[in-house]
Parts: C-alpha cells; sequence; structure tokens
C-alpha cells in the first residue's frame, strides 16, 4: 500500500528494522494452511538471526506447519499516540526439534519461552523468505 | 489442545462467548493464502450478528480474499493478570461493497473504522464456517 496524498501518512518498514522490532518482542502469530483453509495462532517466539523459533505440543501447528508456507506476524497500535504497525514474515516452517540442518541449529539456540501451559516439547522454526512491514501515524 | 493436569489451566472459550469477545473488540488479522502462500494483515473489523465486516482499499485482502477460505483472529494477553486468550473464526469472505447476499446485507450493517490512513473503498465481509477460542490462566 503506498501513500495516497497529503493525508496519508503510511509508511513502509525496512527490512532492517522489521528484524529489530522483531528482536525487542516475543508474541506473534504464525499461519498456517489445513487443507486449504488457513489458521491464525498466537505464539510465543524468539528469534535466532532471521530464523524465529516457537515450541509448541502435538497439534495443528506441528502437523501442518513443517515443510510448508506459512506466515508469521505481529504489530501493535498505540491510542495514545496514535501509531500503528505490523510487522509481517512469508517463509517456510522446519521442524528443528531433533533436525541437524542450519536453520534448527540456529532455531535451537534461540530460547523462546510459551505463556500457555502445557507440554510443548517439540520446537519449529521459520526461515523467512520476505520480511515487510507498515507503520502509520494518525495525525491528531 | 487439552488441559493435561493440575498445572495446566487451558480452556476452550464455547462460541457463544467468542462471538460476545469478537463484538467486544475491533482490532484483529485476517489471513489469506496467496498462491499457496499465506499472509497475515490487522484490519480493523466490526460485528453484524455472526458476520465480521472490514473495510479495505484495493490489494492483497481484496484480490485474494473474495471467494475463498480465510481465518480472522484477534488475541490478548494481560502480563498483570496473567491471563491469555485467543478467538480463531475460520470461513469463506465475500466481497460485500455492492453484492446483495444475504451475508453482504448483513456486512453493510456494520460500521467497521479503519485507524490506517488510505482510500478503503471496499468492504469484505467474513461467513464463519467455524468459531472458536481458547483462554489460558497462568498461576502465581
Amino acid at each position: 500500500m503506498k501513500a495516497t496524498g497529503p493525508k496519508a501518512e503510511l509508511e513502509e518498514i525496512p527490512e532492517a528494522e522489521c528484524l529489530e522490532i522483531l528482536d525487542q518482542h516475543g508474541l506473534g502469530r504464525i499461519a498456517v494452511v489445513v487443507e486449504g483453509q488457513p489458521q491464525i495462532f498466537p505464539v510465543n517466539y524468539a528469534m535466532s538471526g532471521q530464523i524465529i523459533a516457537f515450541r509448541t505440543g502435538a497439534g495443528s501447528k506441528l502437523s501442518h506447519a513443517p515443510g510448508s508456507k506459512v506466515c508469521f506476524e505481529i504489530d501493535e497500535y498505540d491510542s495514545s499516540a496514535g501509531v500503528g504497525w505490523s510487522v509481517m514474515v512469508q517463509g517456510v516452517a522446519v521442524d528443528a526439534t531433533e533436525s541437524l540442518d542450519d536453520v534448527s541449529w540456529a532455531a535451537r539456540a534461540a530460547t523462546p519461552w510459551p505463556l500457555a501451559p502445557g507440554a510443548k516439547p517439540f520446537r519449529v522454526a521459520i526461515e523467512p523468505s520476505k520480511i515487510t512491514g507498515r507503520r502509520f501515524r494518525r495525525r491528531a
């Protein structure tokens, strides 16, 4: 989306800044596609370089994310400042629990801490193919 | 996901309560699938019965959502109370800008108010096929 004139103050966030924002947060959402139907799940995550890592139990995320295209997103809207932003990561998920590839090793160096209860012995990594973000400021 | 013992306090939120929570909020996210790649976008929405309505400009949401399976999600984590929840709506999107079907009429009765700048002359509705939610409480 582009700015459409003086009233619009929507800007793209450069990739390097998107990565900084990802580093500064820990709660996001992953979208996975289950038989053509997208599903969105909140996850606590941690970064390892550009790799997003999170822990999970058996379930939709573990069954459908690894080897598939997924999306990861964080966003925030500060109503007092009138500033909103979102960062979106498109990529492929990997079951990094025990795999010996570079992405999995990187993912195991991260320390995501799940807030939700329940055993989460598996580790999933997302290797980004595209990182984008946008931010807007509302005028007073 | 089920509770796995006394330490777990993860509960399913009944559909009726999910709808109440959806009514009480106005900022969520839609996931659409673009050539096999899920993408997540924040949107300001409003409810009309069980129909989720939001406004949009030309772009990925308008090009890929209508007629397709989409997911809508809201979530919140209150760190002081240690309570987190999420509500997920799976369904099919409809371009409700001018269509004369019941879903589109219902969507036009809602009044979503976009915070982000830019012209958003189109209205998209999501007709839910499945509404689920879950909530957890962390023990002190």
